[in-house]
């Protein structure tokens, strides 16, 4: 591991408690003598200047934290894990499956981690989406969805080259297994655990009834097209950027190789996180 | 049954084989001694004149032949039910769920209708939607779905002015039997036999994996709520007409009591359809 | 309503806080000049003589209070269906689905029931299964299940006479709305509104993928018969009585005509009692 | 590859022209100079003597012939796998996920495996389940079923020793990417390729709806309690061979580390094969 000199600050600005949180992690900072470099908008909250701009804090860090929930830690995962810095998240509200420390754990968990406990870092891999001459890394997902007014889209589906299916559906999300408990397990699909190299294949409301979830090897390269008949259809990536396609809009998906190290408290296994947030018994 | 003396005719236009069967209806007619009252685009097709706006051709008919799909009887099937004429539908292409007569049984379907046969004449009860001080008929169902670029809308539910789920998901589908078959069996809904007399409320990739789909009585009104967290939603009626929703924006869907006659071929029964349909074994 | 003056009472004798109950009840009916009439293993906790047994507690009471759990409600609903005796069902442990009142809500749900308030009985069909000669009332379900070592079983489907589908699955649950939360929702099926007049019938892991959970209307007919390449089959009414199938047995269910008056609590509606026991939001 | 001098032969004794395959299959092992070893009903049949016992047909074969369906590949494939002995399953009637070559294409399969087309080899990783001091080999599934009469089991997860989940349902899946198209896909489970290094739990009929399908890594080790509530309860070995499993009966399974060498047809591929069982499009 990296010596930690810097920690980055990535905030949900409107989040309960955000101000306190911060000041719990600036305190922590000053302790340890560790600097504390936080985006624009958490920077003006503490009355620390200008702060950076929200893209640049990872690469201007050795640990990025972030409060908030998923989707602020989805913001900001892809270009940690392009930086190689690990992400702490923590949730100021309900409890995520990335944002998994909550508040009162967020200072022992950051202890256990520069004290060198690495069996708190999970590694997670992403996705890269290629689509018109650009390249997307993902987290949690790739989603094709139609267009709110149009009633269902048709495309085709590649893996590795093999054509396996013509599907009309509302849609498809390409999924990781750290992505298989977010939009994934609303449309159907398998839970699947974070060391599983595996990607997720899972129809949104599919014409086809045996049109079934599905997880190929990582090692597989995804290849969709849009078909002719479809109208409006829309790629987003991690929920969170997005554009739109259009008939023989072709996306790629394949894993990137890149891997965002994300740390978990110490008082709570994977399964104790699944246990939690679905309620088992 | 009223005396049938016009029969209407709406098609799509560019399904296979249309002008064929277009002749052979027109021949029939005349044989019958019928009025044949085509649509403009049938008309111009038939070259019998400018034809009839699709929306007045119920209004001018005793009897509505579609030819095409169940999208193209959906267009018209609120208008028909309005005007109390009875409708029958003949695929060309794919089998529907609406229209189920094959060309080649279109003449003896006629026939058996005519000669007073009610035994082919099934009874579908439509929804009425209101909103915004508008109020639609629909024969399948009154969708709300997220927009394209949103990740889940939230809505709030009432049934009969009780609050029964606040809910987190890309839609929500309202369908009659009849619809059931269609977008709410792709959302995991149940088959509805049109003899029940239900709703169906079946959520799209609800974020609660225990709120399922549900059926309540004919008799219920639903009531929704868009919240305000959300961004862009959109409501679609029987998947032909929509319109944009808001913050606050209110859905209200009910049984409108009226009634589409909609005929079938005496060499099918409902179950038959389904196991067509759906591939049974 | 007739008058009221004899209370039976049927228990699940290990439940806890039992005892308590019990004495609660007691305490009540004497205040009331009501006649407690509880079953044996009761009556010997009350040290209130012989008792009844439990198959004779309807027919000789006015009201019937069960104290347990929805399975103990279930092994004596038929009976009191039969008698037209309504039925109170206090649960002891969780919250059922049929033995919805809590303990502390037990006497003002009786008072409520006494003076008449009407709003909280809720009439519940019973289905009649009919096999080999025997006929049996069901209040939720009537299952063909295959035995434990069998891998699966084959059966056909009738309705009204119409042949509907060869299945290959480990079984089929045919529900009323009030079993459509119990077994058949485990298994996929809908949530139905008591108010539904609707038969459901959830296949059990069937072979084929698009033969899905289906609502027919309750003046159907289901008839099941179990192929000759099918091993053990077993069938279960309301999970309380059952009795073994071959190949060649015939199964008719329809609806009996009979219903139960199941008495709720004032204080929660059928969909309150859905969002607690479906952790709905 | 070892050379191969044996053709073990394995039947489905009263599959349709299982005569005139058999007939097909000594022919072509006479063309090649091939010792034919059939188990005993085949002998028979070939009037080849008395045969081999069913269970030392691997042992003494360097390439196994199953002709019939699944059930009989499943049957041998734990011998096979043990003795490293590939298998090539012909399929009389349906297609089969495991005898995917239709007879047709028997000869020009082997044709391939013989002159050393490796492609057509895929390696499936076998589970090993641990029951009462046995082990016991699966190339599908482990299941843990509920007896016909028991409402539902109940028992206890654990997954590398730590706790998961405690589940009321009809039992549980365990299964490996192979069975994945089998009995756990009708219970709602993921289809997973081959290559993916995992196992499935797929629950069957679960009483918490969030209790879904999941995948863990093959590394992983699944152990299983059967909790004192539950009455009877089974478990079944591919669903070919079982036991009766007791209150506080554990299962402990995990990856065997034997493969078994399944031969396929050079006419299709993987996806090819599900397309067509699964009727996609």
């Amino acid at each position: 591991m990296k010596t930690i000199k810097r920690i980055g600050l990535v905030i949900k600005p409107h989040a309960p408690e955000i101000e306190d949180v911060m000041r719990d992690l600036a305190r922590f900072a000053g302790e340890r003598k560790l600097e504390l470099r936080p985006e624009e908008v958490a920077a003006r909250k503490l009355g620390l200047g200008a702060g950076i701009p929200r893209e640049k804090v990872a690469s201007e860090s050795d640990l990025l934290a972030v409060l908030g929930g998923d989707g602020t830690l989805l913001s900001v995962a892809h270009l940690a894990a392009r930086q190689k810095v690990p992400v702490l998240g923590v949730n100021l509200g309900r409890l995520g499956f990335l944002t998994e420390v909550p508040r009162d754990e967020m200072i022992l968990t950051l202890d256990a981690f520069l004290s060198g406990n690495e069996s708190i870092v999970s590694p997670r891999g992403l996705l890269e989406a290629r689509v018109l001459g650009e390249t997307y890394l993902c987290l949690n997902d790739v989603v094709v969805n139609k267009g709110a007014k149009a009633r269902m889209i048709e495309f085709r589906i590649w893996i590795d080259d093999k054509e396996i299916a013509t599907v009309k559906a509302d849609g498809l999300i390409v999924s990781t297994p750290t992505g298989s408990t977010a939009y994934s397990l609303s449309a159907g699909g398998p839970i699947v655990h974070p060391a599983v190299p595996a990607m997720i294949l899972a129809p949104i409301c599919p014409h086809t009834l045996s049109f079934r979830p599905m997880a190929v090897a990582s090692s597989s390269r995804v290849r969709l097209r849009i078909l002719a008949d479809s109208e409006e259809a829309y790629l987003t990536m991690d929920g969170q950027r997005g554009l739109p396609l259009h008939r023989d809009s072709v996306v790629e998906i394949a894993w990137s190789g890149l891997t965002l190290q994300l740390i978990s408290s110490p008082r709570r296994n994977y399964f104790d996180l699944l246990h939690e947030k679905l309620g088992w018994g």
